[in-house]
């Protein structure tokens, strides 16, 4: 089958305070909103944040919680723009949960959670490239 | 900021476990994997599953739970597919959360839990166009 994730859909309690921290935090636009979810179009993909009771229902499962065992990630173009970042988002309604410091691995990154616990990683990996039209490839 | 996600990381507690539903039920192979972590290629971006006590370190966080209130979608060419693709992923690990059915947005969807219990929706969306690169754009 196809390498492809069409859609990565955020449960959240409050689209209003999501909203904030994507377009004023990342500075993003939202293609589609109405009362129950907000689509982003990303690089290949779109980014989805869906009432957590209406994803419940959709997946048919109940009982969802927070914080996830998962993160998101978003790649800058050099390391001082990573804590940049971090702090925008956390002026946006974001947390830092890390700080930017170096990875043993190489680069730069640090943590923060949105608003509803989701956390992204902001890392400068200057191995991995990010074309124009933002598609990311995985390098060593 | 560019609309751009880097990475998708999915905590894991058994690599080999997760390497058989993503190898055997989406076909899908790594480009890179160790002891802690397996990434693979996707459209645009990387999908990660890194073993959830080193997420959780790198992460500079306990206490990561599941499942966690998010879903990511793969979408496929026709409606007979759906089906299909829920069985072969529960064939390879996942357990079938919702078989197919129409929502009432339209196309068509199911949900399957990874071995770790996250949440994937395989989806006919015909308003959504795929490229042969993967990409996927929004549609209505």
């Amino acid at each position: 089958m196809q390498n492809q994730i069409s859609v990565i859909t955020l449960g959240v309690t409050d689209l209003a305070r999501s909203r904030r921290f994507y377009t004023e935090g990342f500075g993003w636009r939202p293609v589609f909103e109405n009362a129950e979810i907000a689509f982003y179009q990303m690089n290949g993909f779109v980014l989805g944040t869906f009432l957590q009771a209406s994803l419940e229902q959709d997946m048919n499962r109940s009982g969802l919680v927070r914080p996830g065992a998962f993160s998101l990630a978003h790649n800058v173009a050099s390391q001082e723009q990573v804590q940049i970042v971090l702090d925008q988002l956390a002026s946006a309604g974001g947390r830092i949960l890390r700080p930017g410091d170096a990875p043993p691995h190489g680069g730069f990154r640090g943590y923060v959670a949105d608003p509803d616990d989701h956390a992204w990683e902001i890392a400068w990996n200057p191995s991995w490239p990010i074309d124009a039209d933002g598609h990311v490839t995985f390098g060593l």
